[in-house]
């Protein structure tokens, strides 16, 4: 039995458009010389080219009618009004809200004033930090912020202050310290003073197995320095202030972030702050400005030539029509190198799901594998296989058309290579045209007939192109925005919740079981063989 | 018509196999308390845990009798024994030779008598790094070293300098800089002292744009400061010494690195040379070592227990009787961040290939998507999909017993969360367990019946464990080996040249016409809509 979605008649209607139709990218752009013009989207300081992909007038109607028939309107409409749309853990979806510039009503209240004095707070202890008026229990300003958190609790700061390096003034520098690895930990740590240090400690709930076993370290090695006033070295991003006080953290040095900010979203509250230190205030308020713009786009826009919609569509269309397992994200801007990171929670977290709201098991694809790394870096790692490997790979080309440094020449080089690469996807190679090229090297006809094949690029392989205008707080703001919102489009259409995530829970669980074992003299036998193996194999090590 | 090899008996009785064979872990694991001990494999400091996998004795019997039918036994003598079997190139494949211990000859010379000249010459310069006796040109010894280079000579010294921090003096530093993008450029010199600092420019051709323009522009940024005697400041590993010379490296810093090493194989020759300078050439020696104890297994041990042949098999039973389309690399060690990265090019560059040696298109998968990111963090951030999205993705988990910190809490953690993980995605949970669960927590049947779904996990997920009994080089060369002839299996049962990469051409030749049309005052019109519009838009915003 079909699931919902797949009963659908505008679902039937792209499968068969799908069977019906050639997509051939060269011939598309042969027999219409203004494709660049009815496919890319100007707005604001971005460009979307979405021309070099399998499309037509005809299926973007058709991926519309999809939208429509999935309510994508009432959707948008019920996440920006701050409706309880997370069903499974009963919460509202408010990230928007922090971004807002009008009142958000949660039960009767506007959540925005809480925000706003949130937000004052932040910029009261950001600008203290950045004049050096804060200092450690002995004396010392502020120096090096170490951020603790781990996912959303790191992945959004930590690519917001390396996209915006150039709008930081050095002091103090910031760090992020994730991975419960000790290695993490003693990297971090390395090259930091204590007297000059001070964490802060990012999770919603102060239990985050990593993020507190992580912080009670640097405690101990602030302790060694420092005596015992280390809570003057701490600040705290929590839902849970009282764990956080009990921690030793000073109340005015909480920051409070809400139940109904999901952890992958959060970059917007006040887990937000290492950014703030990093580049000012008013440089993370401008972020949060270019966020808003693109979530009135969002709510605005005609489906058809809405952002966020129209990437989300071209997604479905490619991993539930084309069979398409991945999606590569290549920024050519090495200040977004985490971006990649970052989308690999956003999407695959939100919309890893087979469960619809509904409790319906899907039978069809959701998110795909997000994965990508900074052109030009790729080139020379795995676009190989984009050219020529056996499988296709949309992927979203990202570039900023101004630099902000002074290297012109790296500038254009590295755009020329941007634009080549999509360029070559598209069009590819034709064995008639590598022969032209080999008989110019004056090949054998043997050696030519050899080495034709390989020489042949097959293209038709589909890319979108995002251009920014530059890499400013603004622009960041709106990208961010702009992808939160194509993954909650492709929630709707997939009809999934992208805001909780069950699947998570449960490696949590077991691993509790393990780690009490592993400090057990005995050998371990309370698992399947491997489990029990891999346990005894470590402790034979030790 | 079916390919050579969909065509083979051994491959039809594996699509048999696949089609006939119901694999339940859970199941597998129930019937068998021994499959830990049948389907792992301890090989000196190494641990192959293979056992959660859709795998029996006669799965592993049919997939070694398809190698077997590929030949692989003499592919692996022709790999060893410098055949040339990059054959598109008309080069010998000699990665191994770099680190043999016994003659290797190539046209009637034994070329590990070359490697041990620049083998001293190496030890000799890293030496003088590490002992402060190379100045620079104002006499400033030299404490920071910035390799450039990218791709192979990028992201191998990259691995390895992270991955053995712990084993570092410290001095000199070791920083990469790969990305045209003058961002990458800056940063990279941001914190840099130009008196002090000597850069390797690492390309086999000296023609790298990437390497070549960055080259340039550091040797700007150190004739600023030094004047006109950058020389003393530059070494070089290239085939081609000449162009090095002309650029102004002195004869006694060009370290020659010969046309049978390919680039992503180029860690074992002198683009090796940041590792040696971070670590010191004992320890990159020790690298090498452990690197030919894989080798001398690759070569020896009987296919069925052969750790890069079964590995290689696992991939493309996955890929090809089991429509997967990705490969997750874990690395349950911080240390190990990049290999992901590393292996992205190692495996994609390699087989992401869609015509077989002897030029026929496959209609089979060639290599996956590698991706991935190191645990606990990707837990936090793409784990969801790996258990509950629609999508199979077979994982390497890696893990180390032991650690170089002292921080034991931590390690214990790690470790459990890994090996949790492969349990949970193994095991799942099923409706009636998650029944149980929430029973306990005391929901009402209707609220239990409608997140009882969400709750469910599949399970059934196949993982490999790969435990390491430390990050030391030694076993990091094992390590790095045991992926490249896994790499190499894989491409005998595919039956592609894994040495060639012709597929980044295209995209470079293009980037050659782009880069002037960019300089340009006039509108381009030479390409598609698509990419003129691109560029045109670029340059209205200059």
């Amino acid at each position: 039995m079909s699931s919902t979605l797949t009963r659908l008649p505008e679902w039937r209607a792209l499968v068969e458009h799908r069977r019906g139709t050639v997509f051939d990218l060269r011939e598309l752009f042969a027999s219409d010389a203004n494709r660049f013009a009815r496919y890319s989207i100007a707005h604001g300081e971005l460009l979307l080219d979405y021309s070099k992909h399998y499309l037509t007038d005809e299926t973007v109607r058709l991926l519309v009618a999809l939208a429509d028939a999935r309510c994508m309107r009432d959707w948008i409409r019920r996440l920006m009004s701050g409706e309880r749309i997370n069903t499974t853990e009963n919460r509202p979806v408010l990230h928007t809200a922090l971004r807002a510039n009008a009142p958000v009503m949660l039960d009767g209240h506007d959540v925005t004033q809480d925000v706003a004095q949130v937000r004052a707070q932040m910029r009261r202890f950001s600008e203290a930090l950045r004049s050096g008026a804060v200092k450690g229990a002995t004396g010392r300003p502020i120096s090096d912020v170490v951020n603790i958190g781990i996912g959303g609790s790191d992945l959004g700061p930590a690519l917001a202050v390396e996209a915006l390096a150039p709008y930081a003034a050095g002091q103090p520098r910031v760090h992020f310290m994730s991975n419960i690895d000790g290695a993490h930990v003693q990297a971090v740590l390395a090259n930091l003073d204590p007297h000059a240090t001070l964490a802060i400690i990012a999770s919603k709930t102060f239990t985050t197995q990593e993020t507190l076993t992580n912080a009670n370290s640097v405690r101990a090695w602030l302790a060694k320095a420092v005596g015992p006033r280390t809570g003057e070295h701490f600040a705290a991003v929590t839902a849970n202030s009282q764990a956080a006080q009990a921690f030793g953290v000073g109340k005015e040095r909480i920051f409070e972030f809400w139940d109904w900010v999901g952890g992958r979203y959060s970059l917007w509250s006040a887990v937000g702050l290492p950014i703030a230190i990093a580049v000012g205030m008013d440089e993370y308020e401008s972020m949060c400005d270019g966020a808003r713009g693109m979530d009135e786009h969002f709510e605005s826009a005609p489906l058809a030539h809405n952002l966020p919609v129209l990437m989300a569509l071209l997604g479905v269309w490619y991993g539930d029509f084309h069979g398409t397992a991945t999606h590569a994200v290549l920024p050519y801007d090495m200040r977004l190198k985490r971006l990649p990171d970052y989308l690999q929670q956003l999407e695959m977290e939100s919309n890893g799901k087979r469960v619809t709201r509904d409790g319906e098991i899907v039978d069809y694809s959701t998110c795909p594998v997000v994965w990508g790394a900074p052109g030009t870096n790729g080139q020379h790692a795995f676009f190989q296989m984009l050219h020529q490997g056996t499988q296709l790979v949309p992927a979203d080309f990202i570039a900023c058309c101004k630099p902000h440094h002074h290297l012109p020449e790296h500038h254009s080089i590295l755009l020329a290579n941007c634009y080549a690469q999509t360029e070559a996807l598209m069009r590819g190679k034709t064995a008639d045209e590598a022969r032209v090229e080999l008989q110019a090297q004056g090949l054998s006809s043997e050696e030519l007939e050899r080495l034709l094949p390989h020489k042949v690029f097959p293209g038709n392989r589909p890319t979108s192109t995002l251009l920014l205008d530059a890499l400013t707080p603004h622009a960041l703001g709106a990208l961010i925005a702009l992808y939160e919102h194509k993954v909650f489009a492709q929630s709707v259409i997939w009809g999934v919740n992208a805001f909780d995530q069950w699947g998570v829970e449960l490696g949590k669980r077991l691993a509790d079981r393990i780690l009490p074992e592993l400090a057990q003299d005995t050998r371990v036998t309370t698992h399947d063989s491997s489990t029990n193996g891999l346990i005894n194999y470590t402790k034979s090590k030790w």
